[in-house]
């Protein structure tokens, strides 16, 4: 059976576009809270993964040998817009560690921070390893590395100790044992597993059931702007959430969510992979569990604007996801 | 019940995205020759209807008063790249009938082309309105206004006399009477119509069965650079079919093709709105109907790459699409 439509794209009288998908939400018992669609076929978990990625660096003693303070653990766990407040905090954080560009295994990419971008170009310069967005994780990565006194090169091969170790933390968390993996769009292995069990390891770390999750939701839920950037949605979101919550995108239409309060862990995928839906329906949960204030209105329903910046139509969610009771 | 899957996005082993979508593919006697998914419910018809658009300004002789060449009537179909010889040419045309760039109702949009704004962004420069992709299209309007003695005010209305010859021109064609509209990113009125209706007004002027419509699909044919642009879909599906087909990409998923040695139109529409999905969906097409040559092959099976250039998936047609005899 195909997934629900989750998030529906107006035009005048008309929806344009929409998105199907599916949802998880399990507490820090392991128990499902609320489903909607598939929930049982694995999906990689992309960008969404970063805070269990995180979590080695912090259990690991390697963030306290090196001295890492809450903004590095945010940086760690973040798809950075690459403007100057993330990429001067990895560029430092590599010194320290001993490493420079040269050893990051993620490719060049420009800032998604358009000021960033423009100056770049006029400058005349090229895009770094550092202005990518997962460099934060990557360092993150070289640090367990240096702790372990692993070797640093190969360290994203999915049979280097710290890939070895972030299964490993996977596994644990999501009860999951068979984790099917690809390479990311920065290089490093990525897993894939069902909503449900991601939803439960997110619970885990949301529920503080490890020696790190209390650090690593401490540290995402104090730097919403590390975690991403200047008008993200992850940012505003975490901002409007208060404190109550933190959240974390992913590539192809995931996102992750933690609801520290109470425990809970949020996994969803939009089956075709979109941005524009997966922020709808983040919104659209978090908003339920009532742990948003006004200023995530925009992501609620979201203007659809032209050229000039009228407002044409609206994303929104679709009945399926609208009605649903999610307490 | 949902449409097909048609295209699908893997990473590794696993499926990570799929998109749904439905096709309509007619003859230029009306008749339905293929049909997948639902193509009865009214969709927005962006960008692909632009060769109908462009069709009242050959039609009408404003094209012929004004002197223009396929050049001219290429652009007004076209949705281009902001290049210099997309903007040049469409700044010659405006002043060609006695207008310029702030006579155009479409808001001012940088180039896609990369290089073009890099340049504007070196410069210092903020995007025009000449860049905005729609711009020939604008000034096509903007001819045949100029040409009825209508007023240039307000062309984008959808009860002024362009728009109404727009809304009876795809009446005529399609066979639908009832034209739901909604303002298109561009300002301009956008008419959705079920992909029946659509393809056969695709297929009648691909047929040649109205005075303009050879004019139309040999200006395309013969200037694709001139309706996409550099790298741009349109343009390397019109190469590598080398005159025998003409393509239309528009907003939200739609994509509109032409082939003229059969009288054929396709119209096909993904349902989420991804273009990555609807560019794999009119190659594979065109493909199954053999007027696509061996440069169109990166669009039957499209890598996809990291950050650092290595394939670690790839975007083509779901078995549903794959499986399909379109002759």
């Amino acid at each position: 059976m195909p997934n629900p439509i989750l998030v529906e794209v107006t035009r005048a009288a008309l929806v344009e576009s929409v998105h199907r998908g599916s949802i998880a939400i399990a507490d820090a018992d392991g128990a499902i809270r609320f489903a909607l669609g598939d929930v049982e076929t694995p999906v990689y978990s992309r960008s969404s993964l970063k805070p269990i990625q995180a979590l080695v660096l912090v259990e690991s003693g390697a963030a306290d040998a090196f001295g890492l303070g809450d903004e590095e653990v945010a940086l760690a766990c973040a798809s950075h817009s690459g403007e100057p407040m993330h990429t001067e905090r990895v560029a430092a954080w590599l010194t320290r560690i001993g490493c420079g560009e040269q050893d990051l295994a993620c490719g060049p990419q420009a800032p998604r921070y358009q000021p960033a971008s423009d100056e770049m170009i006029k400058r005349g310069d090229k895009p770094t390893r550092i202005q990518n967005n997962c460099s934060g994780k990557h360092t993150g990565f070289l640090t367990v590395a240096r702790h372990w006194k692993a070797p640093v090169e190969g360290y994203v091969r999915v049979d280097h100790p710290v890939q070895l170790a972030v299964a490993t933390s996977l596994r644990m968390l999501s009860g999951i044992e068979e984790l099917p993996w690809g390479v990311d769009g920065c290089v490093a292995p990525n897993f894939a597993l069902p909503l449900a069990g991601f939803a439960r390891a997110l619970a885990k770390l949301a529920g503080g059931k490890t020696p790190g999750a209390e650090r690593i939701l401490r540290s995402m839920i104090a730097h919403p702007d590390l975690v991403a950037g200047t008008g993200r949605a992850c940012t505003l979101l975490m901002r409007a959430a208060a404190g109550r919550a933190a959240v974390k995108v992913g590539a192809e239409g995931v996102y992750a969510g933690m609801i520290p309060e109470r425990g809970l862990g949020i996994a969803l995928k939009i089956d075709d992979g979109a941005g524009r839906a997966s922020e709808t329906v983040i919104a659209a949960i978090l908003d339920k569990l009532g742990v948003l204030d006004g200023r995530a209105r925009e992501f609620l329903s979201a203007p659809v604007r032209n050229t000039v910046g009228e407002t044409v139509g609206e994303r929104r969610p679709a009945p399926a996801l609208a009605a649903a009771e999610i307490r």
